[in-house]
C-alpha cells in the first residue's frame, strides 16, 4: 500500500490531497508539505476525504455506539444519517454492548463519512465475555482487535499508547478528584495494575506502527489520563500523559503513519490556551483532537454548551478537531434529539473559531447570513442556518402577522423601521 | 433621597454593601469603595439586592416582555418566575404590546429580583399610537416616561445616550452591512433623521442625571448602534458611539449617579477581549453589561450557544453582566422553554467565567459537584447541577439498570471500574 504521508513526503500531490485543498480554498502543494510535516492528515472514506490540520477548517466529530444496557443498531444507524445530515466530518463507533463486530460494520457500511473507533474497548470486553476478567486479556487479543478494525474499514483508531505503568505510581498517590475518567484509560490502567505489565501500546508502539502502515490507519493517541474535573486538569498526570505521546509522535515520525494527538476534557477556560499550545509544542505540530473541553462540570444536562464554550476557545488557540459532546453527557446514552444539539454544538464552536482564525470562506459565509438577514429575506436565512430544520420549526411554530418581520419586534422590527425612515428622508 | 454612592462615597457600609458583600465573600470597604469609584453598582428591588461590577461574581439578566403580535402578560410572568427559579439575577421588561403600563406594574410587581426597563420603546409607541408618528414625540415626553417607569420600582434604565446626530452622519456612508438593529437605537435615529434634532438623552443628559438623583435610578447606558453581524463588529459607528458614552460617564461621575454600559452584540471571537478593555478603558472601569455577543451569524435557533461561547470569554477578560440571549433570538419571541435554555446558557458562561477569573467559591462548586460525581451520588449531582429539573428529566427518561452508573457506560463506568481495580489490587 502507497501511504498518503509517503506520497505527501515525495512531493506528490494525490487525488484526495487536491480535492480537500479546492474544498478548504488553499494551496495543494502546502497541504501535502503539511501532511508530510505531520502537521495534518488526510481521512478518507470511500468518497468522503477530510483534511485535518494547520490551515485547515477546524473538524468535528460525532460519537455513536450501544452500550450494555442501550443496545439497538437501528437507533445508533439513525443517529448517524442525523449527525451526517448536519455535517458532521468524522463519527467515531464507540459500541460496548451486542456484537461489535457486526455493530462496526453495519456504521462503516452506512457513513457516508470517515469511522473512528477505540479497539481497546472491544478487546477488554471479550475478554471479560469469554474469560471473565480483564487481566485475561492478551497482548495479541489487542493488536487483533486493532487489525479486524482496520479491515473493517475504519480510518483512524484510538490508541491510548501515553497511559504507562508509571502513570500507575502517579495514581497511587491519589492526588485527583475523579482519578480516570477515560474508559479506554481505566481499561488500560486496570489491566496494568491487575497484571503488573506494561501497556502493549506504549511498550509495543512498533507494532502498532506496523499495523497502522499496513492499512494507512490513522493513528489518534488518545488521553486516557485525561482531567474528569476542572480541579485536575493540566495536573502532573495529564501532563506525563502528553510528554509520553510527545515521544510516540518522535517514534512514528519516519514511519510514515499519519498521527493525531487527542486532548482533554474538564479544562477551566483560562487553561484551555497553555493546554493547545503545549500539546502542539509537545507533539511536533500534530492535528490537536479534542473532548469539549468542558469549562465546569456544574452543568449536566447542557454539556453540549460547556463543550462549545472550551470548543471555540481551543479551536482559536490551534485545536483542528472537535469531538462532540451531547446534552446527555454524564447522564445518559444520547438521543437523537442530543445528537443533533451536541453537532450543531460543535460546528458552531469550530466555525467561530475558523473565524477568528482568519478563515475567509467562514467569514464570507457570515456575510451571506447577514445580507439575507438585513433584507429579512427568510427563505435565504433558513436555507444558510447551520440547521435549517430547527429555523423552519421555530419560525413555522409562530404565528406570523408580516413576512417582512419575525414576530418577536413585529411592527417594530429595527431593520425595517431604518429601512422606511431612510427613504422618507431620501437617504 | 440619600443615594447608594453617596453613602459609598462618604465610606458609609450600607446594609445593602453590607449583605452582598457577605454574600460574594468580599470585603465589605472595597465594595464601598469600587461603588464610589464608579466600578461597581448596587441594583435593588425589595429584598433582592445585587452588586455587579469589579470583583463580583458575574450577573445575569433575563428579558421578558410582549411584542405586538404575542402580547400575553401571563405568559411573559410565567417567564419570569422561571428565570427567577433558575436563579436570574435581573430581569427587564422590553414589551412593546398592549398596555405597556400595566404590564411593566405587574412584572415589578411579581418579580422577586431587580427590574429593568427601556423606556424609550413607550415613548416611541405612544407618538406612533397617539399622532401616528415617531416624529411626533416631544423631548418632555421621553423624560416622562423614564420618571414613570422609576415610579412604579424599574431599578435600571437602559437609555441610548449614544445615538447622536454626529452618528446618523456615519450612517449615511451606508458602510455597515446590516445598519442599525438595536430597537432603541433604530427608534432614536428615526426621530433625529425626521425631525433634524439631536437625541434629548445626549442634549439633555443633564435632566437624564437630575430624575436619576431623583429616584436612585440605575442608567444603563445604551448601544443603539451595536454591530448587528460579525462585519460590522468595532467599527466606526460603534466606536464613536462608545466614545459618546465615556463622555456621559465623565459627566455623570461627580452626580453620585450608578452608571452601567451597554455593549455588543455581534462580535468575532478573536474582537471580543480588545472590545471588554476598550469599554472598561474608556468609560472609566463602569460596569460593563454585554448582550451576547453573538460569534456567529449562521446560528439563528442556537443563539443561546453562539452568546453563551461571546459571554464566557467576554466574562474572562471583564464583563460583569450578561445579557441573556435565547435560542428563538432573530426568528421570534422566546417560550417558557426558551427563557429556560436562555438563562442556563448565559448562567453557564457567567459561572466559567467566573471560574477563570479565580473566584474561590465558584471554584468550590465545582469541586462538589465533581466530589458527588466520583461518588456516582447522583442525588447530590441533581442538587448541585445549574438545572436540577433538567438533570432528573435526563436521568429519569432512562432505563437505570444499576443506581450505581449512568446508562451511557453502563457496567463499563470507568469510575467504577477503576475503584473496583484499586480495591482489588489493595490501593
Amino acid at each position: 500500500m502507497i501511504l498518503e504521508k509517503q506520497q505527501a513526503k515525495k512531493g506528490i500531490i494525490t487525488s484526495a490531497v487536491r480535492s480537500v485543498a479546492k474544498e478548504e480554498n488553499i494551496d495543494a502543494e502546502k497541504l501535502a508539505m503539511s501532511i508530510a510535516e505531520g502537521k495534518s492528515v488526510i481521512v478518507k472514506h470511500r468518497d468522503s476525504i477530510k483534511a485535518i490540520g494547520e490551515n485547515l477548517t477546524i473538524k468535528v466529530n460525532t460519537n455513536i455506539g450501544t452500550s450494555p444496557d442501550v443496545c439497538d443498531v437501528s437507533f445508533e444507524l439513525k443517529k448517524l444519517n442525523r449527525a451526517c445530515e448536519l455535517k458532521t466530518d468524522t463519527v467515531m463507533d464507540l459500541s460496548t454492548g451486542g456484537n461489535l463486530d457486526t455493530i462496526r460494520k453495519k456504521i462503516v457500511n452506512a457513513s457516508s463519512v470517515p469511522v473512528g473507533s477505540v479497539p481497546i474497548y472491544q478487546a477488554v470486553i471479550e475478554s471479560i465475555e469469554k474469560h471473565g476478567t480483564i487481566e485475561a486479556l492478551k497482548e495479541d487479543d489487542i493488536f487483533d482487535v486493532i487489525e479486524r478494525h482496520a479491515k473493517d474499514g475504519v480510518s483512524f483508531v484510538t490508541v491510548h499508547c501515553g497511559v504507562t505503568l508509571s502513570s500507575l505510581d502517579i495514581l497511587k498517590k491519589k492526588t485527583r478528584k475523579t482519578g480516570v475518567v477515560s474508559r479506554g484509560g481505566a481499561f488500560i490502567v486496570s489491566w496494568m495494575a491487575l497484571t503488573g505489565k506494561e501497556n502493549p501500546l506504549y511498550s509495543n508502539f512498533d507494532r502498532l506502527i506496523e499495523l497502522a502502515r499496513k492499512y494507512d490507519l490513522i493513528l489518534s493517541l488518545g488521553d486516557g489520563l485525561r482531567p474528569g474535573c476542572l480541579a485536575d486538569a493540566t495536573d502532573n498526570l495529564q501532563m506525563s500523559e502528553l510528554l509520553t505521546l510527545g515521544r510516540c509522535v518522535e517514534k512514528a515520525r519516519d514511519a510514515d503513519v499519519q498521527l493525531i494527538i487527542e486532548g482533554p476534557g474538564h479544562v477551566p477556560l483560562n487553561q484551555i490556551v497553555p493546554n493547545v499550545h503545549l500539546a502542539k509544542s509537545i507533539c511536533g505540530g500534530a492535528p490537536l483532537y479534542l473532548l469539549g473541553p468542558i469549562v465546569t462540570d456544574i452543568a449536566p444536562g447542557y454539556d453540549h454548551i460547556t463543550s462549545a464554550i472550551g470548543g471555540a476557545i481551543a479551536g482559536w488557540a490551534g485545536a483542528d478537531f472537535l469531538c462532540y459532546v451531547t446534552p446527555s453527557e454524564h447522564l445518559a446514552l444520547p438521543t437523537i434529539e442530543d445528537v443533533e444539539d451536541g453537532v450543531v454544538a460543535s460546528r458552531i464552536a469550530a466555525h467561530a473559531a475558523d473565524i477568528a482564525r482568519g478563515n475567509i470562506q467562514a467569514q464570507k459565509y457570515d456575510e451571506s447570513m447577514a445580507q439575507a438577514r438585513y433584507k429579512r429575506d427568510w427563505h435565504q436565512q433558513e436555507n444558510l442556518s447551520i440547521n435549517p430544520f430547527r429555523f423552519k420549526k421555530i419560525r413555522s411554530s409562530q404565528k406570523i402577522v408580516s413576512d417582512e418581520v419575525c414576530n418577536m419586534c413585529g411592527k417594530y422590527c429595527a431593520m425595517r423601521l431604518m429601512d422606511e425612515t431612510m427613504k422618507k428622508v431620501g437617504l
